[in-house]
């Protein structure tokens, strides 16, 4: 059951499209201070809590202080309270789970077991807020019951689940062109290549660089017949040009956020100056979605909205204060404190609280600082697009990912989990986010492989495009500046083709499963506890996860490793898929119908260390599933999707079945009988 | 067998106190470029690399490029090259094992296996260098030639090994006194609180501040009845003050480092504008080291060096460029380069590459540019702290550790592994960082237990604590600015107590363990491969330690935890300390002599897991071994050492035996025979 309490006079966020009647009763649960700020409840010893979406460390979230303000962060580290993403729910597991959303736009703090080991407490800085308590048997049982009542996940197009090479750095159709050549004659499958910021005009959104990518509309034609797409990249700020369509227009109908004065807001971001357009207006959000159509009457089918917390380098008022202060330090002999005072002064330009409160948004007939409900300005960015595709191509499905978002933002597109690092512990807070990302409706997602910022190595890209064939968003994507980071730069070349060919041999697995998912309000990534909450132990596991109905994923992440612990709840068979040459070394080998070895073991519930080499990809298959495989091709649209063979794990049942999705990647008829097909294995 | 290569003029570093004669021969193994500086060798698939005492990632050190340039660097990341010390030491692990130590007091760096996953390439600044080739049976057989190679390591006094309370913020005699009634108050025991930069006068090295510390003799003597010792920090540059002896000394007799016209070098460090002691120069050790005197004349015993990488926040010249720098970016209209050159050069001013290239030591004749020893100076401020000790107490070992450090510096004092944060990755990494320290020599060593930056929370000072129990260094130490971090903090204090008091009942057999150690160059922490050379599984383990000759750890270093995956090489008895309350749940409960319950549980080899609470601590007894177990005290000097109860695990053994080593905890009579103890215990 959902019972919905509002305190004060929230604003409308469309977080939860039918919002049932609010209650009127008293909250359950948590003390709420007289303030109406702070919500406590004390927790049990061994309770855990889930949620939080985008956020850094654990699965289960005690012992950290989160904060929900849309932040353009790249340091995740354990120190680091913010992402991209503000997503306030959390599920509670105890004697009787219950869920709670907080539908409030401003910043939140969780503090989970942090400060107090035994006590939440949660702090808003507004009293203004709608609360949802979710009551259930179970936690997963009461994360679909909150799916549900947010709404049907965005749902991309098939090609949106091929792989996607991207790079800060690929400055023009050459630079394209050298890695779709790289890719060719590597033998490795692609569905897409990402423009960053360098496609552009001086970082105009909406224009194309003409020098760099010249006929871009015959270009991405002749890509398309490779089955090949280009992805460019929109951010939230408009560059303040004189003869800039999209400035000027803007500036005329007055769609631009505003200062307490009346006069736009300036903050400078990529282009340098820009303004930053009202996406909470809908008229600001159907005229900037209309300017999607250049590209994709261009052939464009899919873009990411980037820069959209709204990040901010600096705002005119911000700059001028700091360099005021900055030349006050100077003015005088410099002593320690005003030498860090320095430091400090750098650091606060950046993002500044003050900046965020210096701005307004006007929409449905209330006008809101921008700090009141600053985490939903990249939800409504990305609703901005999805609406003006939704009006033009309404059967149509287009690729969209975003880096900020809201709850609510998953109806309209996908989110990336931003500017991570080269990292190991990066992987693994990778796997450990995706679970939650789930509950919180995000299922189209996933991190940049191998890490954005810093310099990768071969070892840690294998590794994590080992975990990142599971993720429906698989990106490589990496900063300028930083090592080049294609797979085909760290020689082992068999190991990356192997990886790479094995997302599409699982494609009809992930898209089934993704697909039913979405429609039927389920988890893609599960903790384990999820599916087997009488097992005491699976609650203690971190780091692994249930993937679909047949699968449990145990990805290796550490440097140097050969190998991991792995917990079984049930029996299970561990299939690892090998090379050729170590074919030969093994006993007892199988191989898929094309000749592709591999090792496929039962093993029994319990603890297990399993021998996992840098250049090997094992999954587990459960009791009674099937794990549907097909021919790997080098695009999604070369797959054959429709006689599937499997890997089987009968566990002494005769006749296994698996609900298999397929469509054809484009349309919208979801629900179509005929896209699901039962997929029946018979043991002789 | 050690084999000496020398390649041009190396400077003597005096890394080795007695060193062979050079051999004149091809150096074997490593391919050296023409022009002196690249050494690269080909890795074997598996083979494990050793070494580099105080680094970043595991205890193998492939996957990464680490640099030896002494650096006061506070992001200890997964992208971080270098830390406070250089430790130029390697071992690797192949068919036939070997090892490399470079004694070359540049900037070197170490790519191992990341660029090329099976390659390793190291670089010198400079070719000249002396290189020892250690060749032996196995890696363990080579840490320790090598280590007799360089000679015995430092041993701190008993006191040493009790538990230090620190904190960046401890200001006066008050904040001292507060500390010590709490412990007292909780009945936590503690040997030494130590004393941050606060409470000198300006930041003077060798003064006190007389208005927050009056009588300071009177008050160090008082504590030492109590049983407490004050630990006083010195930093490397001293305060340019006029009538400031120290400075005015140091001008006048030329004993500060030199720029290239003769002036004295200025770097702005705490007091401000300081100047840099030449310690390389061994006129200079003996005036700086003789000014320890002042506090020790004061009744002080033991010290921190600190800075001494050096840290320099900025130079003079660094300064004023910078400033020019920014004042010429602010002069014209900004645009976004502009603005990300303003963060690029702030953070280049501090510990900048052209100001350790702006100075000069002149030692043994000769005259050397910063940079080119840069890794010799924290080594010779500890140098001329223990020259001067030795001088004056010859019989008498006073408490002594530092920042920076390069090999040789173990004979002079300990370190602590530097600026740390409160994460849980810090506290893995302290793990794996001990052994590599031990091969190095630097046995009397541990981290700022709990994190120094950052905010701590109770259950990571807890489990911090739970391994730091362990580590000959034992200090709690915080920056100012972040939660306050002494164990009484956080409630839970019986656990906190328990987690102490252990640290105090094994006493007995860290301080036997130690000696050892020490005396007969073994390392006190091993990874699982140096015990079980045959065992290829334990070559893998990189969470678990050996500890002596009777323990293996195996550390939770995980939030949220409530056990681990533990690797038994061979049988072995798992042990747990467990609180009166839970001691009532369990069924097999033991109980020390004084009542406190254990569960002393045998396990096979092999695979296990363990639950292990968070207010648990456990440890592994080997087969055949004894582990002895004092009485616990609030300090060191109150333990009665003389007849340890113990915790034997016979393994079908019917006498075990354990050399035992106790002294008086201050005189030098290391090897006096009497010191020496054979615990013997008979199965009845």
């Amino acid at each position: 059951m959902i019972t919905r309490y509002t305190f004060g006079n929230p604003v409308e966020t469309y977080a939860v499209p039918q919002k049932p009647e609010a209650c009127g009763k008293l909250l359950p649960f948590f003390e709420r201070s007289e303030d109406g700020l702070t919500y406590s409840m004390k927790l049990n010893k061994d309770e855990i809590v889930y949620g939080l979406g985008e956020q850094i460390r654990g699965i289960n979230k005690r012992g950290w202080t989160y904060t929900s303000f849309c932040a353009d962060n790249p340091h995740h580290e354990e120190g680091t309270h913010s992402l991209y993403g503000a997503h306030n729910f959390l599920v509670f597991d105890r004697e009787k789970p219950f869920g709670v959303f907080f539908d409030h736009p401003g910043e939140m703090t969780f503090d989970i077991g942090y400060s107090d080991l035994d006590t939440i407490k949660i702090t808003a800085r507004y009293p203004d807020t709608d609360i949802y308590i979710i009551d259930g048997e179970t936690p997963y049982g009461i994360v679909r019951a909150f799916r549900k009542l947010i709404g049907q996940s965005y749902i991309p197009p098939l090609f949106g689940f091929g792989f996607q090479q991207s790079r800060w750095g690929y400055r023009c159709k050459e630079d394209v062109d050298r890695v779709l050549e790289a890719y060719s004659a590597y033998g490795l499958p692609l569905d897409s290549v990402c423009l960053d910021i360098d496609y552009m005009e001086d970082y105009k959104d909406f224009t194309v660089n003409s020098g760099r990518f010249p006929d871009f509309e015959d270009y991405v034609a002749s890509l398309k017949k490779e089955n090949i797409h280009l992805i460019p990249i929109i951010d939230a700020g408009v560059k303040i040009e004189e003869g800039y369509d999209v400035y000027e227009e803007g500036r005329e109908n007055g769609y631009f956020c505003k200062k307490q004065d009346g006069s736009d807001f300036v903050a400078g971001v990529w282009p340098g100056r820009t303004h930053f357009p009202d996406f909470l207006n809908p008229d600001v959000r159907k005229w900037f979605g209309e300017k999607y159509y250049r590209l994709t009457e261009a052939g464009i089918e899919g873009f990411w909205n980037d820069m959209n917390e709204p990040a901010m380098f600096y705002s005119d008022e911000g700059l001028e204060k700091a360099k005021q202060q900055i030349q006050a330090v100077f003015s005088k002999e410099i002593d320690i404190e005003g030498f860090f005072a320095l430091g400090g002064l750098m650091n606060s330009i950046s993002n500044s609280p003050a900046d965020y409160a210096s701005f307004y948004h006007e929409f449905d007939g209330i006008r809101a600082r921008h700090d009141t409900v600053h985490n939903l300005f990249g939800y409504n960015m990305t609703k901005a697009a999805a609406e003006a595709f939704a009006a033009k191509y309404p059967d149509r499905r287009l690729l969209l990912y975003s880096r900020a978002s809201y709850i609510g933002a998953h109806r309209y597109g996908g989110i990336w989990t931003g500017d991570n690092m080269s990292w190991w512990s990066h992987l693994l807070l990778n796997i450990k986010m995706m679970p939650s990302l789930n509950m919180c409706g995000f299922l189209y997602s996933g991190a940049d492989l191998g890490g954005f910022g810093a310099d990768t190595s071969g070892d840690l890209l294998l590794r994590w495009l080992q975990f990142g064939i599971f993720t429906p968003l698989m990106r490589d994507h990496s900063a300028i500046g930083t090592l080049l980071q294609e797979p085909y730069r760290f020689g082992n070349i068999d190991a990356f083709r192997r990886t790479l060919q094995l997302r599409y041999r699982l494609m009809g697995y992930i898209y089934s499963e993704f697909m039913k998912a979405a429609l039927e309000d389920e988890c893609l990534f599960r903790p384990l506890a999820f599916d087997y909450p009488e097992d005491t132990f699976a609650k203690r596991v971190e780091d692994q996860l249930m993937f679909g109905e047949s699968l449990m994923l145990a990805p290796v992440y550490e440097q140097n490793a050969r190998g991991r612990y792995v917990y079984l709840p049930e029996d299970m068979l561990f299939v690892k898929f090998i090379s050729l040459e170590e074919a030969e070394n093994e006993r007892f080998v199988e191989y898929l119908e094309d000749g592709t070895p591999y090792i496929a073991k039962p093993m029994p519930a319990g603890h297990h260390y399993i021998d996992v080499a840098l250049d090997e990809t094992h999954l587990f298959v459960r009791p009674g599933k099937l794990l549907p495989l097909l021919r790997p091709a080098n695009t999604t649209a070369e797959l054959d999707f429709t006689a599937p063979e499997v890997i089987a794990y009968p566990h002494g049942q005769k006749e296994l079945a698996y609900r298999y999705y397929t469509d054809d990647g484009v349309t919208k008829d979801y629900t179509e009988a005929s896209h699901f097909k039962n997929i029946v294995f018979t043991v002789k």
